[in-house]
């Protein structure tokens, strides 16, 4: 066992891999003093293809070890873990949860003009209708579109390709007159420039990153004693190594990697697992 | 510790993910009363974005691993991995190693008539030359294509879609005159359908899987007292369960499915690891 650095009212993010990555960056612009814990859960990715009680059952180990923690709130950073476990882990964590749905809605609704506006996302954040219910409860006319090949363009490291183009242009050929497309995977900041290419330049892009690492910052505030950088430790399942290669097409690491065994997230873990050094 | 099936004179295969499966199920058919080992390094895959070293590094560990079992002998059934690593594993392993390039150059070099042969796989693998160079050697002019969009295609369960048709295209279309093309991808056989109707009707393909389980029937015969149905046991470094829900898209899984600490897999690990219950 390493000794860990002694993190203070840290925010814990977490995400099925790289991805969350994005609003842990947009989270650390808004608050660069705050501490952070993030966990890629990178031996299980991707969640989208997963059936939703697997991705709940998941998100539950993993907030459960983040909350044992005694951090001061935890963003759900993924899409699909967002649109299926997030009302499970509000009841069951004892700080504040956050998931990048809600606030890309609230953007959206604030933004649109015509109230016509788009969402896409990997396949299960789509099909779970999280984003289209919401939308429309806030009464928008939304035009949903799975695009299930986005997240490995990014990864593969062809954001700016032709294979994005290409990708894109089909995703995005059959949407209606919308004003507003509300970007619903924590990779597809990365596909920005092609996004808005695309899609065209009347159309406003809301990144869930940015919106959500607002929503946090206007609920925990600034700490106090607040002027040294904050630091960030980073649990993956999968290997370290890997991941921090992966996340170099999402601007890299800044901060210690550490393995974490699958086991410390199963439901019962043993009595004596080992615990970060993180004090409050 | 599980108390694990006694496996008698088995084959491993091993791959990053679940895309040896096709390469195990080829073994299968042609040799249904061997037993085989399967080593799925689902923490850290893909590969075939990893640099080299990394390729090596993590195949080494696989092999000690699996060769200590006492196997009969060892197929790597994964192009990225036979590219790159493939020669330090012969030197290294006590049983025959195949890889799934050899079998394939083998074969297009039979089948081609006009002496035009491509070849498609992932960066890794077109970048490493391994095919192209074997190829050559063999008086033969080659088009190689990285296709690195491909294998996402078929975990997607995508492999029969507008994207497949899309992305072959895009891929395929700068190909000159070949004759044959060799798909240097274990996941690529589940795209046969639309790569044979984009390459067009005149174009052979050549499936590694197959012809790689050829090759290895051919040296290792058929064991004697072959009349019961051999097993299958799976290790899997990352999520069994997220393993078995991959795997659905080639075939799923007969067998047993063990996770794999990452640990095990290390250059010198603890002498007092466990070993599953292998005799030979």
């Amino acid at each position: 066992m390493t000794l860990k650095p002694q993190l203070r009212r840290a925010i814990g993010v977490f995400d099925s891999g790289v991805g969350g990555l994005t609003v842990l960056q947009a989270l650390r612009r808004r608050m660069p003093h705050r501490d952070f814990v993030y966990l890629g859960d990178t031996a299980r990715v991707p969640y989208g293809r997963k059936p939703p009680e697997m991705v709940v059952e998941f998100a539950g180990g993993i907030a459960r070890f983040l909350c044992e923690m005694g951090l001061d709130g935890l963003v759900v950073a993924c899409n699909t873990a967002s649109a299926v476990a997030l009302p499970g882990l509000a009841e069951s964590c004892p700080v504040p949860v956050w998931g990048v749905i809600d606030p890309g809605v609230e953007t959206a609704t604030r933004v649109t003009r015509s109230g016509s506006v788009g969402v896409i996302g990997t396949k299960a954040t789509i099909a779970s209708g999280a984003y289209q219910r919401r939308l429309e409860a806030r009464g928008l006319r939304v035009w949903a579109q799975a695009c299930p090949m986005l997240v490995h363009l990014v990864e593969e490291g062809l954001a700016d390709s032709p294979e994005a183009e290409l990708l894109a242009r089909h995703y995005l050929s059959g949407h209606p007159e919308i004003d507003t497309l509300v970007l619903g995977c924590t990779h597809y900041p990365l596909l920005r420039n092609v996004l808005q290419r695309v899609a065209g330049k009347g159309v406003k892009l809301v990144d869930s990153a940015e919106v959500t690492a607002e929503c946090v910052e206007a609920t925990l505030g600034t700490p106090p004693a607040c002027f040294v950088q904050g630091r960030v430790l980073h649990f993956v399942t999968g290997d370290p190594l890997a991941f921090a290669h992966t996340a170099r097409v999402l601007g890299g690491v800044d901060g210690e990697i550490e393995p974490l065994p699958l086991r410390e997230l199963a439901r019962n873990p043993q009595a004596n697992r080992r615990t970060a050094g993180i004090s409050d």
